[in-house]
């Protein structure tokens, strides 16, 4: 486990920006859920993680139950839901003459209703695991918890009650939320239900993730990052629209850098606005991809005119880590994401993901008529394009290579082909090569396998893009997926970058972007 | 563990009295109280419980330190205090990046923050423990616990934070409720320090038991008793002089009796007013004592108007208890509480208190100009006097009997010396017996101390009483009590009637009468 610190950081603010992604703030629409039914947790070798849930009666029979100290139950709400969650308690017996004592435990999968989480053990933190202890005192009454969950699964026990008196649940229901329009995205009748499906689970991703912000996930960390928040942009625009909440996610970011102009890889928004202190390669370098993509759905010339120059900065800052051959250095000194991969070297794929960015903030020089600017970014382009062909590429084996052991990943193959190195025709062949002959080094998360489809559709494979999409996303829903995941591999159902998957998020921002592809290139 | 419970009982509401006592709602005076020191608890072989607490540093230190995951301490506020808890968290390190997880344990005692709750295994709920886990989100900020608690001590644990931050608690501190007012108060010149010391814990205890209606202890159970209301009426009257809180209470207990015509041990407030389904022979008599104390005390006309037909029908349903011979019927259909006492005989005891209670309803009775019932009264008295020397006085041993089994208990003795069945000199005669020979069936709370240093002055034994206050209250204060416990057995450190001590409450308002002895009786 590795973290970033910057304890000395400065962050200058910009007023203006911070005014105007407030103004920008979104209305969240609500609505009202009630569980489907009462089941049971069990062990079962063939689920995921272990645990699968089974039916025992209809949620309607709830009210006529009632319960003492030490039973429990489990709802099932039927699908994943983020909202808040309330309950109207009466008690049964003589009038409750101690308060009642309740444990509340929200799962977005059934593993975390059914494994006590006194058992976990990873190195992020506990207490993003979604567990309440509540006492209340004055029944019958409604009981409103204060903090959002993401959930589909509720257990509810009863730590106590008195001697006197019972529980029951007369009403039981999540009030969700998020600032994502339904109406606005449009049917899709494909005519293939699995893509049917798989595109279904994106929106709801998605949807489930849109808040105050973008989210990354609203189980953890519900916050904002620029590796989420670029990929949600792009589902967004095919999907709900909300490019207001876009808009106001960029000004955000820009509202706040630190002293050298570098914009965080993620923001706090409560209780003020505070950029994390952490700073990646490629996340700053996605902030100007998603201003890029963001003017070209939206063509905001306010917008875009506001946030050039620090988007354009982020590349300045960016280029400033070539070395004397134009290659980004490597050392113990930087950070870049890439994947969740503590064996990955990021070097190969943070030169890709410069050269696609700037790429991409050529064609807004372009568009502003900055003449200057673009000749010399034109010329960057070639340097850091041509650097890549002469040193990280291996004639021998035919892949990228990286860091100074020459480590051969799945990473720096997709992510130069995404940056178009090459021309359509050898990214093809890279791509086959790529597919066939397994490099050691593979893809941890939803968020690289993106990039894996993108790299494929980039180099003309529509077919196996597609056949990905339904291998890899479909996966999820056979495991019983109601919104994507932010970790899955196929190979090992255990997978956690955090020691265990009990932290896991379940529904994840990065993972929903099947709609984006189906939509975007007629899948 | 015996409980009472009536699934069919009915209640009958009156609206006008439940209005007049809506009306009396008293405002709650609010103060705000800092931690005096950060402190450590130990074993301690001699003191109660077995868990003492000693000086660490000065709680001004607190704002100076920081602490992550599994770290704890415990702060001590100096004294007794009931109300809400406000605790201002600032995290250090990074910006946090996960919630909060904090376990806050409030204690009257240091046992309370000592012994871990999960060992509690008493019979009476427990949800009365004090502790709450709860998650923040929101870094900085002030937090503040909705419930109220009372207490000393509070231990707070980190149980995890994340691996970028820790946290600070700038300030903590304690709003106090109470419907007292300090003010009213007039000061205990007495000479003998450890007299004012005892008066000063009495007073502070009331206070403490002081809000929407007079509770019986503000931990645990909350709630007004007749049994403690009868108690605490006596001290305020000497004390806080809030009559109108006392007026309050009766016209309560009086809007709801049940269809015949009984009022409850006790009530419930919130949500609604409701009636326990509790009904003991000797509570329901103090309604109708109660009333009287506070019509001497107050001349207030309309209440004594309003109450009086209710007040006399708590007698005439106790007189329906007679048998033939005029002597209470002992047999498993009926409660009465008397002391918390599984082996005592609750017939001989009764029988006194409704001899009691007689005696003031007959004076009730006279002041009202009720001839006829005045007479009727008269004669009752007499009868039942009667009865008790002709049936339940035993000349052999010179002691009242109790029950088909002739037990012999300080209680009987005591209730009938109150109760005034002999004059003054036999009074102080059997009491200076029952002080010598050590009857089997002793006394297990201050509830039932404090009717045997009223019998002791009824008997003109002033010393003795004076001596019997500072044995029994004084032991508490030497065992450290800020304010005067529920439960008290000066040969039993671990007494509890619930299964365990750590359920106890030790700020009970049944235990606040040596105030009243002080300050009404010159002592």
């Amino acid at each position: 486990m590795k973290i970033q610190q910057a304890p000395d950081r400065k962050v200058i603010e910009n007023k203006l920006f911070k005014q105007k992604a407030n103004a920008l703030k979104p209305k969240l629409n609500k609505k009202l859920h009630r569980p489907v039914s009462i089941v049971e947790t069990f062990r079962d070798e063939y689920t995921m993680h272990g645990w699968a849930s089974k039916f025992v009666e209809s949620a309607k029979h709830l009210k006529m139950k009632n319960y003492g100290k030490s039973d429990s139950f489990i709802l099932d709400f039927g699908t994943h839901h983020v909202g808040y969650f309330s309950m109207n308690i009466n008690p049964v017996g003589s009038p409750p003459d101690a308060p009642l004592h309740l444990r509340l435990t929200f799962g977005e999968m059934p593993i975390e209703v059914s494994v006590p989480f006194t058992e976990y053990n990873g190195w992020i933190s506990s207490s993003w695991l979604q567990e309440e202890t509540i006492h209340v005192d004055v029944l019958p009454g409604i009981v409103t918890l204060p903090r959002r969950y993401s959930f589909r699964y509720v257990k509810v026990e009863i730590l106590d009650t008195s001697v006197k008196y019972r529980v029951s649940f007369e009403d039981v229901y999540c009030n969700t939320v998020t600032s994502a329009d339904p109406d606005y995205v449009v049917a899709l009748n494909h005519g293939d239900t699995e893509i049917e499906k798989i595109d279904g689970t994106a929106v709801k991703t998605l949807e489930n993730c849109m808040h105050d912000v973008f989210e990354d996930g609203p189980k953890r960390d519900r916050r904002l990052w620029l590796g989420d928040l670029r990929l949600q942009a792009l589902v967004n625009y095919e999907t709900f629209q909300n490019n207001n909440l876009v808009k106001r996610c960029l000004y955000l970011f820009a509202a706040v850098p630190d002293d050298r102009g570098r914009i965080a890889a993620n923001l706090f928004v409560q209780p003020a606005l505070i950029p994390d202190d952490t700073y990646l390669f490629d996340y700053s370098l996605f902030f100007t991809t998603t201003l890029h993509d963001y003017f070209i759905e939206s063509n905001d010339w306010e917008t875009l005119n506001d946030l050039w120059p620090i988007a354009y900065q982020q590349v300045e800052i960016a280029l400033e880590r070539l070395d004397t051959f134009n290659v980004v250095k490597d050392d113990n000194s930087w950070w870049s994401f890439i994947d969740w991969n503590d064996d990955l070297n990021k070097q190969t794929s943070s030169q890709a993901i410069l050269i696609y960015a700037l790429k991409k903030v050529l064609n807004i020089a372009k568009i502003l008529h900055e003449q200057e600017k673009s000749m010399y970014l034109q010329r960057r382009i070639e340097d850091v394009t041509q650097a890549a062909l002469n040193h990280l590429w291996d004639e021998t084996s035919g892949f990228f290579v990286s860091g100074s052991n020459r480590q051969l990943s799945w990473a720096s193959q997709i992510w130069m082909v995404i940056a178009g190195v090459f021309g359509q025709e050898e990214n093809r062949r890279l791509m086959r090569r790529l597919l066939k002959e397994k490099l050691p080094i593979t893809l941890n998360t939803p968020y690289m396998y993106h990039h894996l489809v993108e790299a494929l559709l980039l180099s003309g494979e529509k077919k196996k893009a597609m056949l990905m999409i339904k291998q890899y996303w479909g996966g999820m829903i056979r495991h019983g997926a109601d919104t994507f995941w932010e970790l899955y591999n196929p190979n090992d159902n255990e997978y956690s970058p955090y020691g265990s998957h009990l932290i896991n998020s379940y529904c994840h921002a990065w993972s929903c972007t099947p709609a984006y592809f189906i939509r975007k290139y007629n899948l």
